[in-house]
């Protein structure tokens, strides 16, 4: 599955709303409503829900982590080869609730893009965006983590944090895909985060947890149709 | 799955040998041998491939590992609840290759305990099986790690590790099964390691690397059953 | 410096209150307290006092955690031939604002008796203790975390845990001390932590942060030398 | 103690050659000779010997590593304050022997700089230290960690590393200082390094392991004041 921007990044998270058979019901709304919209939605589940939804589902399928270590004898690891042989097309690295160190942010980054695998490097601040940046992922996402979970937008909340990444992570990284997260619940979270100059949004709670997913994930195409 | 001893527990470690088809397939030839020799056999694939085999094939079914993080706002976390929904009826923790926190371990084997999952703790010695041993798991399984993927198997090069481990986890936790791995590549192993009081083997390369698994394991079967 | 028990171990954590000049100057009040009640009390400075603290002070220095890493091409650790070196008579472990890894305990209890060096292995609860006092150190720390820096006693709230810890520490390693920590501010949470079996109390900011803290720790010693 | 460029920093790692009393003697030969040729030599003893180095030798004097956590209720952990109070002027941090978490580093820089102390960041390669040097250290120092310990200097088998490492870096951090290290064991390793356009290098068995330390000492410190 191609990945298009402005994405839109649905991070099941653990949360037991979307795991197993209501993630893949979950997957399976994400893709009528980005066909519908043409626009690219991809879903993040849990590990073991990968290979199903990849299946099942005809959206963009990432992993919530990797671990480098290559094939071979290492146990309870996350290899890269295991998640695209599962089918994902790519990876978060780095979550706010997943630091890694710098050096296996590195490996990971290369091991994933060995594989064909795309990366989305989580980073608390700007200045740790364009840190990462300069590592060579796919993606960034800025996610303030005082913000994540509470409702209130990064947009609305920190639009010149949005601003800055941006700025800082393209002065060194020009072909680095800037995404942005924590808070988003409602479409004008999603055109601001592009007006802002990201190029897609990382979302949690606020579609997992939602009381109608269906509604907010168009309101998300709406406001990124226009 | 129920899960009966002598066991046979195969862990698929990050293999590409055994992982996507090529593990569920191996996993058939368990199902098979299993059956006909009537020794309870049971695999501990990748994460991705939990689901897939826990569908298509009756053998209990392992994790490598598992988080104790609760469902919810966790990202790229392994819960037992995953675990359990996938399809798995217990978890390795500890491998050698992946070493815990002894409070960790502790909170893991009671959130496995409350989702009805059974827990394998490795040890990589005597006195640290003992010492686990008594934080409840359903079983402890010792590996020296010298041994592991060496192809000298534990019951021959150290007999005495086992005997002394089944005796010293015994003395404290007597309801605690005692497994041993590291090294086992045929049917003396297995035998041995019984004869010497465990009451299983956690196999690796010995089965997945192999020229000839089906072999492998019938000889296991068949010093099992004798 | 030798330890007996009762024992009454003051942990310095990071306080500023007890960093440099002014952690030699509460560790000679100790000094004066312990000798003139005659109750043996230590202190666990910051590593970079314990040899200033050593040198000025006559009672015993424990380091607030090491490392197992041995001599030679390993930076940043903290080697239990350095805590020797600077004067320490032994050290905590695994405490709960700095939880270790099984293995990693086990080994650093070896390496600390291989040097002679006392070693106080923390745990939050009763069955970790016990578990972990087969590893036999020296000495099991239990302190409810929720407890830490409460200012209401272990002995006070929890009684019960302070005696099932000791019984069931006792049950598999009859010759490990047993100590009790978390919330200790007088000398009645001192004396009834001895009352219910334990042979020492943990405390930090109890004495550290108190206004007098000679004061506090006549009330510790007059507790134990009535 | 100021620091200076080219900068001569001897990592004493965890060696017994230079613990304690052998560790005092080494860095009073360091200063007789930084004097003598007036170049900067500064030194990183173990924990331990931090207050003691600081007191007794007037050369600037750096910790090998230290933890983001503030002062108070951690234990366990090396704090800038405590650092500070015992006379470091600044630390090491991410060695390859101590590699830490992306956030951690940042942490651990902005804490340092708060209390001015100076920070040398470790780099395994290029890319990673170019990505280290956006978070504001004041030198990044790179290891291929192969040549760690290994008499093989990176001036001498890998100058294109310390050629592409300054030329990274500087174009996106141009005032962090570049040093560079692993396998220097004589005067024109350090000499290369410089021509290469490092400002600084990063020694430790070399010197500390060597049969007649003043020796290689003079031998760097010629090399650099011709």
């Amino acid at each position: 599955m191609k990945v298009s921007y402005p994405l839109v990044l649905i991070n099941y998270k653990t949360y037991l709303e979307s795991l197993g058979n209501r993630g893949v019901l979950l997957a399976k709304t994400v893709e009528r409503i980005s066909r519908e919209y043409g626009v690219c939605m991809a879903v993040a589940p849990q590990f073991v829900d990968i290979t199903r939804i990849s299946k099942e589902v005809s959206i963009p399928v990432f992993s919530q982590h990797l671990d480098p270590e290559p094939p071979g004898s290492h146990t309870g690891h996350i290899t890269p080869e295991s998640i695209k042989e599962a089918g994902a097309c790519g990876t978060l690295l780095n979550h706010s609730e997943r630091r890694l160190r710098a050096d296996i942010i590195e490996d990971s980054i290369k091991r994933s893009r060995e594989l064909g695998l795309l990366t989305c490097v989580c980073a608390n601040t700007s200045i740790i965006g364009k840190a990462l940046s300069t590592l060579n992922p796919d993606m960034v996402a800025i996610e303030p983590p005082e913000l994540i979970g509470s409702g209130i937008s990064v947009s609305k909340a920190k639009p010149e944090v949005i601003r800055s990444s941006v700025e800082m992570i393209k002065s060194v990284s020009p072909s680095v895909r800037v995404l942005c997260g924590a808070g988003i619940t409602e479409g004008i979270d999603v055109s601001r985060a592009i007006e802002l100059g990201s190029e897609g949004v990382l979302v949690a709670s606020g579609v997992v947890k939602a009381k109608d997913p269906e509604k907010i994930l168009k309101d998300f195409a709406n406001s990124l149709s226009r």
